[in-house]
This record gives C-alpha cells, structure tokens and sequence, in this order.
C-alpha cells in the first residue's frame, strides 16, 4: 500500500517534469485551431491569450452609464452572501449563496458604492445568461470563440456573463463536468447529495485546514492574473479558485468537456485515492 | 489493497464504455489535419484509412520484377529466425533474430520460394531504411503523410519498408517510444538490461501462457485487418502484434510521440501494476 501511495505522489511531481509549466504561459494572440488543439487542449494544459478579442466593442463601451442604459431596468438573479464566500462549508453541509432577482441597475448602485448594503453580490451563473438574459449586450462581444470552437468542433455549450465586486470570490473548487447549479431563492443549507456528483470541496485555499486537509501541503497551486483584455483558456478537470482584485465584468464561454481517455485517468486517479484514503 | 486493485480492473472496462472502440473503425479517406487530432491522435484511438495514399506508385508498381530492376543489386539487413518469431522469450533471455546481409534479389528469390532456405526472413527495421537505404523506392511513395505532418507540427522520425513472408511476425508488444533496435549479426542470447527501458514481453498473443500470465485473461485484444492501399493509424502507448497473411510490404511512417499529458498517465498505471504485483 506504501508503494501505491508512493506512485500517487510521484505522479504530479512526473507531471511537472514531463510537461506542466510552473506558470501560466502568454500567448501574442490567437493561434490557429490546430495549434490550439494539438499545444493546449490536447495537453490540457492552460495558457493566457492576449489580444484575442480587441475588436470587441464592449472593450470600449461596457461602463455603468452604458450598462444602465442598455440593460439598467432587467431583472437579475444576483449571488448574495454575507462574505463573498457563494458556497461554504459547515459541518457537513454547505451554505448555498441567496439568489437575489433584482434591477441591473440597483447591482450597479451597489457596485459602484452609491448604495450601502450588507451583503457582497456577485453575477456568476452558468446557464448561459449572457445568451439568455442580457440578448441586449451580445452586440458588443462574439457569441463564441471562432479559433477555440473551430479547434473542439462545436459552439460553446453555455456564454456567461461574470460582474462582481472586489470581496466576490468563487470558494468552489469544482470538476465542470459535473458542476450543478441551484435555483435556490433562499439561503439555505441543503445535504450534500453525493461527493462523487457534486465535487464541492471543503478547502478554502485562501485558508487551508492543513489539519483536516494535510495532502493539500503537497499541491502546488499555479497562480496567474488576467487583466481586462486578456483571456484564460482553462481546461477541463482542473480544480480553481477565483478572486477579483476590483470590480470587474468576465465573459465565460463553457465549452462541454469531452469524456475520453483523460477523464478515463481522471477517473482512474480519483477513485485511487479514494481507494487509498 | 483489494479497492486498489478493483480501481485498475475497473480502468479498462470505465475506458470501454467512455470512448473506445471494440473494433477498429474505417475511415473513407484522409481527413483534415484538425480533425485527424481531435478525433484519433488526441483521444489516442487507432483507425483504418482507406484511400490515403491511391496516388501512390509503389501501389502498382511494386512488384518482384520492378523491384529486382530497381534494387536487386543493394545489399540489405533482414532478419532471420528458425520459427518467424524474431525475438522469443527463453527462461529469463531471449533470443534475437540473425540480421543477415544479402541482396534485396536474394531475399526475393526466398519470399517467391524460388529458392528454399531454412529459416524465415523479415526486413522489418525502425532506422529509417527506406529513406536512407533505399533512396531509389522513395519516388513511388511520399515520405510523409502530409495531412499527419501537419496535424503534429512535425515529419516523421523514420520511413521504414518492411516487407516478409506470410510466417514472419512481431511477436514482441513494446512501446513505441522505448523500443530499441539491435544490429548484432548472428544469432546470440542477450540479457534483458531494465525491464522500464527495453519492455519485451514475455507473451506471446497467440498462444498466451495463462498460467505465468493470468491476468492476460482480462485483456480484450482489438483485432482488425489492414488490406493492401489501406493505412493503419496505431497510437502511441498501445501494446500490438502482427501476423501476415502473405508475403507483403509495408510502409511504416514513425512520428515520435510527445511526453505529455497521456505518457504521464500512462507511467502512473504502469507504476502502480507494478506496485500492486
């Protein structure tokens, strides 16, 4: 059983001297699809893209005034939370965020410090609320990434619209494959159904419990900063934590993973170390 | 221990149901390089191409007149074994083929049965001999696959001719980044140097020892058949054995394959069956 746990803990240590970076690389612009393929997707490895999307005229135009104007008297489902935290853990349940329908125009009240309110809010959804319910705004960006659909064969499966504020920050560490979203118009804490479908994992890595959570001391997280302008290709299967220095919009475009033979290892390596302890 | 093992068991048949085949599939003509990517080389998965390379000359002029015309004379390595097996496991040796100079003529005189000679023959090399041995046969072919070139960014590290008898077969299963070519002249016993590096196995397929082997009775061989203008795309990592059901020749085109994410995968359950036993 040493031997095997021995083979867990060399593999992250191979992986890094076979072919992961210690650090997100910059690319100068979009490659061409294949290139893509064959240097980031099939790798999965992630890359940040500069100068992909500088004809986009929410660059320029996405500001409060605009946004007030274009889409101020929609109704929003907004995440509130007493501290930023839209998912965390007590006990053995976690608190999900109250989801809040309110103006797009009192979001930005709140955003931008006109108006006091107890609470950190965040838009963070993954229904494809860009598409769904702001049609309004979609003018000003691509509908999807032409290089990135044209590499995986396919349009992207949902386009999300991001805006939060400095204290919002996504304490989910989540597969996307099986990330689930919940309607939920109240706070309240529901069961964790079943660990192996809804990932959430109980480790702030802001804050680690290294005493629940001593195998977290081996991880070696890679950090990276995307400023306005800029686009993160983040792959599949890889566990993440976001935080935002200010308050700032982000268009996600969730391109569905495939289940092939890396979410076959994945699989593989997850029931291991379950197997394991 | 047990839940370790049950974990590897489970790998093969979770691969099954996610993405592989139990045939090999056919497809009708090369596809774009893109495509060749995402759908075999990425999810490592082999296919059968049919119309590849119809323009080829070699497909109707590679005859035993034509090549006698155009190589009779040269002198060429083939190996030469008393059973077909050109590498055969002998207590804890094994025994490698005599590598025979004679002329390409000579050899033919054999496969045709114009001459009878003890003993089967089989020029089957990894050095690139069609390129660099028999420059004069390289105009009938290309000596890449453009559409495959291109996918991976490279040309291939070797353009091999093979060409044996109907009782010529590989009997060895290795991994194509690690196999290693022998040049000794006669027939001798060489010791097995590291098991990691030279990984000949000891089973042979078509008549598989389960006793020492029992585990092979799990494995799930995929047989297919390549026909004459058909082009086999066989993966990197994947385990075969060739028999010919005639006098044949081929052309191997050997794209070295990348240590990434797939190879790093692939050492963790090569470690880990190792660890358990």
């Amino acid at each position: 059983m040493d031997a095997v746990k021995e083979c867990l803990r060399n593999f992250p240590k191979e992986a890094r001297e076979l072919y992961l970076n210690d650090a997100v690389p910059y690319l100068d612009g979009p490659l061409s699809p294949l290139q893509v393929y064959r240097e980031w997707i099939g790798p999965n490895k992630p890359c940040i893209i500069r100068n992909a999307f500088s004809d986009w005229p929410a660059l320029s135009k996405w500001n409060p005034t605009y946004l007030r104007e274009k889409v101020g008297s929609k109704v929003i489902s907004v995440a509130v939370t007493p501290n930023g935290y839209a998912d965390a853990v007590n006990g053995d349940r976690f608190v999900m965020p109250e989801e809040r329908q309110m103006t797009f125009s009192s979001l930005l009240d709140i955003i931008e410090g006109k108006v006091k309110s107890n609470g950190v809010f965040y838009v963070q959804k993954q229904c494809s609320n860009l598409t769904e319910e702001l049609p309004e705004l979609t003018g000003d960006v691509q509908t999807h990434i032409p290089w990135m659909s044209e590499a995986l064969g396919k349009h992207p499966d949902a386009v999300n619209f991001w805006l939060g504020e400095k204290s919002a920050v996504t304490s989910k560490l989540y597969q996307p494959a099986t990330y689930r979203q919940k309607e939920d118009g109240n706070f309240e804490t529901v069961d964790e159904e079943d660990s192996t479908k809804v990932p959430w994992i109980p480790l702030d890595p802001l804050n680690p419990d290294y005493e629940r959570y001593p195998s977290y001391k081996l991880a070696k997280p890679v950090r990276c900063i995307v400023k306005a302008g800029e686009m993160l290709y983040l792959p599949s299967l890889w566990f993440h934590h976001v935080q935002q220095s200010h308050g700032c919009i982000a268009v996600n475009f969730w391109y569905d993973m495939e289940y092939d033979i890396k979410y076959n290892y994945f699989q593989l390596v997850e029931s291991l170390t379950n197997a394991v302890g």
